[in-house]
């Protein structure tokens, strides 16, 4: 029977603290089948639909949404962890468990009207994806969807986007974490 | 005139610290041709050539990486800074300008016998990226190549890489860095 895309991720567990079972991408990545199911799966749901650029979001997504700019022929934006990145940046803010994070996207990186893809390995409590949402919408994107491998869907990730009028795609879900 | 790769990317001054003029190549990402270009010029001297696997250093050569694994369609293992990979992993420590730092990858992301090809987007010292050789040859690869978006020749890693037996290709270089 053929593999699918969740066989290939691997758990490991007590990573990066002691009671977490971390999700494992790079085990689907290397391999040429999964990584090759994993991009087209991500695209299916836009066939046909107009996107003008996608925004990874770092460090994983980077590897994914090079990928899917590059199917789909658009350009690639990324948004970083603070100071990364060299020009002129917005900022946005988000909390983690213990502390806040923050993500930036430069000022210059979207036209105002495009439309634009985000792309995560990961969907956990969708703080990363909100800001990476909030920084391409104040600079008039249209975000036209979220899509990620992986769905942990008790730490309420999706609803979160959804309640911010986002439409989420993801490839395989993990409950229990 | 068509522009070039070379055209798309932008020079920031005095990024990350003052007096180095930083090539910033998200504008060069961020553009539809431009990304295409860069993607698909990175990958001229290995059509017909087998390549298994791409291995991209953290973090914008996770972009390209990635971009060119996918049009490959060959698997992607990411070469990280320490403590971000999840599993049993080997370590290659190089000297930076003050200090030094230390790339990881997984143990079992590469196959004995399997040639890899490394991306990333800046060729300045070489010490990424021949910490990246190192550790793919560690696992048994047959390193092929190492293809970069940037060469920035007064530093001499091209030098330092062509002594280590590995064919360097790059898009563009920027003298006087």
């Amino acid at each position: 029977m053929t593999r699918t895309v969740r066989d290939y991720i691997r758990t490991i567990a007590d990573f990066p603290h002691e009671g977490i079972m971390f999700r494992d991408v790079t085990t689907l990545f290397a391999d040429p089948r999964g990584f090759r199911m994993a991009i087209d799966q991500l695209l299916h749901p836009y066939a046909g639909i107009a996107i003008d650029k996608v925004a990874g979001l770092e460090a994983r997504g980077f590897i994914l949404g090079g990928a899917v700019a590059h199917q789909l022929s658009t350009g690639f934006v990324p948004v970083r962890k603070k100071g990364k990145l060299p020009g002129t940046v917005i900022s946005e803010a988000y909390q983690l468990e213990y502390g806040e994070a923050v993500m930036e996207l430069h000022d210059d990186a979207i036209v105002p009207g495009e439309r634009v893809l985000i792309v995560d390995d990961l969907l956990a409590t969708g703080g990363t994806a909100e800001a990476g949402i909030r920084l391409c919408r104040r600079l008039g994107a249209e975000v036209i969807g979220c899509a990620f491998v992986i769905d942990l869907p008790d730490l309420g990730g999706r609803a979160r986007l959804e309640a911010l009028g986002m439409p989420v795609h993801v490839l395989t879900a993990f409950e229990g974490d």
